[in-house]
């Protein structure tokens, strides 16, 4: 279990928050782009990137050399919202959407180590494909040099969960319109090969069988 | 076209930026889920929620009673982000996603007016469901009084874009590794009727055939 603090505890519609670890890190391990936010001058910014779980730790690119970019040091809100299905009810107020999210607060750790940093590296392709990294030419120097990694540690973490059928007014359910959940889920088309590519090269069996759904069971 | 500001000028690869109507617009109005930040002592914080857009405005759901939530008059970034593909490059460093997002920076006010309120209430669940507003039981009284309705103008905002093949180094074109790009899209299933629903009633023809996709070109 992760301990709510002060700032993670779920105030708002408390039932659908969670804090055990197998759930936070099965939404994480599932998603593969995040929301991170941070501040300058008062003013939030808050911009999508990708990241990766190693452990305890979240992973995540640092911008370099940009004045309003991700610093190291800096209080960062992360957040993973992976987006299940639209609820529709009966009344245009309970309208609602089924979806799982973490939210992690912490503060940006720059990583220094190379053998950290370089691991990072693998993780951030190997979290979006998992088995691609292993076919890909690794970072040289120069893109090492070129990359800021930022750590951020799984201390201040919770989950919000909603699932299941919309929650109309009783007298509402005698109204005679359609209500339900509508399925939603990110899925993959076919592969499109780069114009450059040699037709002679085969599509990874783990490009072709890309499925997140479900990524957290194996 | 929107004015860029020192604020939302596009600074780190600047050639995925766009600031013109039709390209923000059109990501808006395809994507329903935004990701707020907003800042309290410093640390920001970012939350999923539901937004719609009407004309010039973006409105958003505000929560009433937490101390840690989203206030009228606050300075904040929504961002909503599509996600089009993977990106997969000859080389760990240049793997990367296509996708189209919007960033929106300003400051929050509550909607008071019960027109524009009303207005904005409709808005949410047209936004997500097209046809819907008509046959659900609109709020009532109470139910307006429970919502807070925040509108940020669209007034500091730019879009960025990242679409087609990878690029990689000139040097590694000749690596016998599968390049190219694996589309996604966010894709419904079949309509799941809740339990307490007459099986009587029809699934209607907007949830039926809800396809998020193209919306903008309609």
């Amino acid at each position: 279990m992760y301990q709510a603090t002060e700032r993670t505890r779920v105030r708002r519609l408390p039932e659908r928050a969670a804090y055990d670890r197998d759930t936070v890190h099965a939404i994480l391990d599932e998603g593969f782009v995040c929301h991170v936010g941070f501040a300058i001058d008062g003013q939030p910014y808050v911009i999508p990137t990708g990241y990766a779980r190693a452990g305890g730790t979240l992973y995540l690119h640092g911008s370099t050399g940009s004045r309003l970019g991700l610093r190291p040091g800096m209080p960062v809100c992360v957040t993973v919202t992976l987006l299940d299905g639209i609820v529709l009810a009966r009344s245009a107020f309970h309208h609602s959407m089924n979806y799982r999210s973490v939210t992690v607060l912490g503060r940006t750790r720059l990583v220094t180590d190379p053998w950290e940093k370089d691991a990072a590296l693998r993780a951030f392709v190997e979290h979006v494909v998992p088995g691609r990294s292993a076919d890909v030419r690794g970072a040289d120097r120069k893109e090492l040099v070129a990359t800021a990694v930022l750590a951020v540690p799984l201390e201040e973490v919770s989950a919000k969960v909603r699932r299941g059928d919309p929650k109309d007014e009783e007298e509402d359910y005698a109204l005679p319109v359609w209500s339900g959940v509508l399925p939603l889920a990110l899925v993959p088309g076919g592969p499109v090969p780069d114009a450059r590519l040699d037709p002679a090269v085969p599509v990874p069996s783990y490009v072709a069988g890309w499925d997140r759904r479900g990524r957290a069971a194996r």
